[in-house]
């Protein structure tokens, strides 16, 4: 979709006469896209806007959709004057949107609300748990020890984005680097070597920590956490697909397996909270009988498309 | 916050001598945040923002927030040429943002990326279904009965959510007034008149629903569900705080009780797919052991701040 000069000289019965019009796409909901690629001046943009408007209400068109790129800011107020509003944002472009029916009530769906993060709990068969340091945010240089942590993508999956999220954070070749290493190791990775920085004793890398989803143990819902919006956060169980890493030596790494009574001794993660919440229902998943979500491919009841639905898939069968 | 001509007269290194500047509010990540609310001609604000960028960098800031109004669409582009780009926009407002420092990486958090729904499965005692027909959207005119669904706000509990929406969905007042009728009863209003638009029989109207949230049974994660965006859609089980609501029989009502097997029927229904997957998981609650997930007011490890946490409540003291 681009602009584009429409060829055909058309009279309305506005006096629009040889005006120009923007092309757009129809949606399936008497809606009109768009998309804006090309640069334009801002008069000519609103004479072009005001022509098209005045035709796609004769076609029936009820919502208008513009899609700006950053590029293109200069033509944002002539939009908002012909009474367009801004219906979302990302870095790169803005969506503005008006209903331009007179005699129906608008149906612009909602906005995004809400960021989604995954918090993920990998024990290994010596119950360890693999925790991490943060590198940047609240708990930087505090010395406190937590599970990994990470934002869910649009379009990403939940249980995908915490095995993603697992190994982004157990990566630590950043570290390496300083320390002159290029190493791109997956699991473990010894290395014996008194010349590096002044190091004397063996140390060990964790790296790139490989995970099995196992199932969401619960999630929390946290509001104004960025300006108005909400956080969930999906608190997940996963499996290691290797049990055989061992404790790393050297304190400057951001990750390593910690006995789980170790981690639950901070003093963050032992007074009551979130923290001592998310500690509890591990306890209740390694030791007792716990069951959480488990992700179920389903096909939606109107088409082809197919989702995950999380599901206490144990019970499912129980009626 | 405002936009203020700062009233000390300031020379600085740079050349910008007594050039105006934006005020800002300082926040906890070393960060500035410019509310704009007057109007402002966007050469002078061009001129107000780069002395100001210069004064922030020299303090040591890092990321500069800049809310614009609709109204002040005119500064947008001026932003942009300074190098801000949009972080996310409301209908209202657009938040730019630009990471000025030059020895730190960007710590600038994600943007909203997903919508939040629910579905409400509300039974009563005689194993009947409260259903709805949807007003717009894609089931509109085809006559199927669905369970009550809605969109959950920015900053509302996913549980509380669901208590608003069946009643919300369960309110049939616009037709009321389509029949020159304004009630506003709760739960179950007989009428017997048959003066009122030729109607000579008696019926029921079925009127904001009052429901008990129950749990959330599971949810679904769908993707490019509007641009973009993903959405998450959680199933929640509601119990009725009534259980002598009556069948209506007035055909052009929205809302009604009906009985489960009748629900399940439907062909929509039935078929393989979401719809299915939501009778069989009602069904594992109502005859079997299925467990889903409930809301513990939970305190953060960090602050006072409270919030929700979903879990399998029942599970949770196995250990």
């Amino acid at each position: 979709m681009s602009l584009s000069i429409d060829s055909s000289s058309q009279v309305l019965e506005n006096g629009y006469e040889h005006a120009e019009l923007l092309s757009g796409n129809n949606d399936e909901h008497e809606g009109v896209m768009v998309n804006m690629e090309k640069p334009m001046d801002s008069k000519v943009f609103l004479t072009a806007l005001r022509a098209s408007i005045s035709l796609w209400r004769k076609q029936g068109k009820r919502g208008v959709w513009i899609k700006l790129p950053i590029g293109l800011a200069n033509l944002i107020e002539s939009a908002v004057k012909e009474g367009f509003h801004y219906h979302h944002a990302e870095p790169d472009y803005l969506m503005l949107v008006h209903w331009i029916s007179e005699s129906t009530t608008s149906t612009i769906p909602a906005n995004a609300t809400h960021r989604v993060g995954i918090g993920a709990i990998v024990m290994n068969d010596k119950r360890e748990l693999l925790v991490v340091q943060e590198k940047s945010g609240k708990l930087k240089g505090t010395g406190i020890w937590k599970i990994p942590t990470g934002v869910v993508d649009a379009g990403e999956d939940i249980f995908k984005a915490a095995v993603r999220e697992v190994k982004e954070e157990t990566n630590v070749s950043d570290k390496c680097l300083i320390m002159h290493f290029t190493v791109n190791v997956k699991l473990c990775f010894q290395v014996s070597h008194s010349s590096v920085g002044g190091l004397s004793k063996s140390w060990f890398l964790l790296l790139q920590i490989d995970t099995e989803f196992v199932e969401i143990l619960g999630f929390r819902q946290t509001h104004k956490s960025f300006f108005e919006k909400s956080d969930l956060f999906f608190l997940c169980m996963m499996r290691p697909l290797s049990f055989d890493v061992q404790k790393q030596e050297l304190e400057i790494d951001a990750a390593k397996w910690m006995p789980f009574e170790e981690y639950t001794a901070q003093q963050i993660v032992e007074k009551p909270g979130f923290y001592k919440c998310i500690t509890d229902i591990c306890l209740a998943k390694v030791d007792g009988d716990y069951i959480g979500f488990s992700p179920r491919l389903v096909k939606s009841s109107f088409t082809d498309q197919l989702s995950y639905f999380y599901l206490n898939e144990q019970d499912s069968n129980s009626s």
